[in-house]
């Protein structure tokens, strides 16, 4: 077990597990996102830090078909940054929480040597949530967008490279329309934040253990880039046809990856997480 | 303008200025806990650590008479802690959680060189919600408890001396009981964080720029100690006999510092905030 599965297991709450916690009315998450572990300072500027920090937290309310609607941010950051850095970071939050609705209605700051943010998003729970454990047997498994881009991205600039203004790693490209529309036809949902082949192994052993008949082989780039936040998702076999008519209508490449078994699934990508 | 304060100001919602935001049927707060700003790894268990973040979100929500439900915790900590040393930390998360009725739904771990912990804390709004923004002119200001020790063991803490088990720095002690009980007939409230005298400038400010005839003359370290997480309030001076004997029911030492005037209260305490 990881530390972090480890630690998470002390807390024995029905409502973890899953990208977000719902209870009540409400869908509830929280990441971190941290210099030197998630970013470093030299790659990305803070508007760049900020909207990214706020579109891998939405990404999880998003993957649960959960609209966000309020949100608190809590940062610590250098002594030194300046009024001016200070709005550069408050620009890139306000601008991704407005397009995607929501608010941003408290927190805290502290000081500290290097940039963290946690954010909170409260999401207006929908009246169908998408849990990683709904998958049944014979469901087609899919995903979103493109993978392995991140991966590409993030290992040119571990080199000391650059990567374009277009760049995933940088600007992660929700699939919020393709989700929303589609959630209705869906069994099972989550984000792809630690690679294809993990998520998907979380997603099959919440839903009691299922294995995969992987239809299309995929090369290790593909199966184990994280930080991609494309949704990862499952339903009937019978829906294909409505499933790719949305993913048309709203201009979202999907690639089913293969059909749920009973077999357990094994994934052989490192762990992202210590 | 602190650099919190402009931080805040950027981000123009109305929910923004109290200890917590309330939306809807919630009072969510936010606050981040640490290493080498809040507290150093040399004078707390990570047990004691644990039950101190915690102890200083929940004040926040009583503050403003809301009950803690669920609370999402994220934390940032050396790769090397055992698998002990994560007991340590979710067993004061637990203890304290559970003794306010409270349930940790979710949350965030990721690896860094210091241990930190954000703590967003969901509690149900109560038919009363006290803000920093309701005294009104005449009104009798106090707070609960005695203050200055938790400066004077901070000291003492940075001096390389010891403080003891009973310590406020290490576990503060939350007036819950006398704020839920007296609540129905106070004005305003908030909780002492950052000094009597910083905190009674906010709640003063907030209730239209209020000033206070002080009744007693008190001393600096009383004044501005930190970190204290006793209660402030204002009330009708009429209910003074119905808060003392709450006090008294619930063993809750109050002091009476003033009464609040028209003219404008200045704070001569150093910023805690950069």
């Amino acid at each position: 077990m990881s530390k972090e599965a480890f630690f998470i297991s002390e807390f024995s709450s029905q409502h973890i597990g899953d990208d977000g916690a719902v209870v009540g009315d409400f869908v509830y998450s929280k990441d971190l996102f941290c210099e030197d572990i998630h970013f470093k300072r030299s790659w990305m500027s803070l508007t760049q830090i900020a909207q990214k920090s706020m579109l891998v937290n939405l990404s999880d309310a998003i993957a649960m078909n959960a609209k966000p609607k309020w949100i608190l941010i809590g940062i610590v950051m250098p002594k030194h940054f300046t009024y001016e850095q200070l709005r550069e970071l408050s620009t890139g939050f306000q601008n991704v929480a407005r397009a995607y609705g929501a608010e941003i209605i408290g927190g805290d700051t502290t000081a500290g040597d290097k940039l963290m943010i946690s954010i909170t998003i409260i999401a207006k729970r929908p009246s169908k949530v998408l849990y990683r454990s709904g998958a049944k047997v014979g469901d087609l498994v899919a995903f979103t967008g493109t993978l392995g881009r991140s991966y590409h991205e993030l290992t040119r600039l571990l080199r000391g490279g650059h990567v374009g203004k277009d760049s995933r790693f940088m600007k992660p490209q929700l699939k919020a329309d393709f989700l929303y529309k589609a959630a209705k036809h869906l069994h099972a949902g989550m984000d792809i934040s630690d690679g294809l082949s993990k998520d998907l192994s979380r997603l099959l052993k919440a839903s009691g253990n299922l294995g995969l008949h992987v239809k299309r082989k995929m090369s290790k780039r593909i199966l184990c880039s994280g930080e991609e936040y494309e949704m990862l998702f499952s339903f009937d076999a019978r829906k294909k046809k409505s499933i790719e008519r949305i993913a048309k209508q709203t201009r979202t490449p999907i690639t089913i990856v293969g059909k749920t078994v009973r077999k357990q699934y094994v994934c052989h990508c490192k762990e992202h997480h210590f």
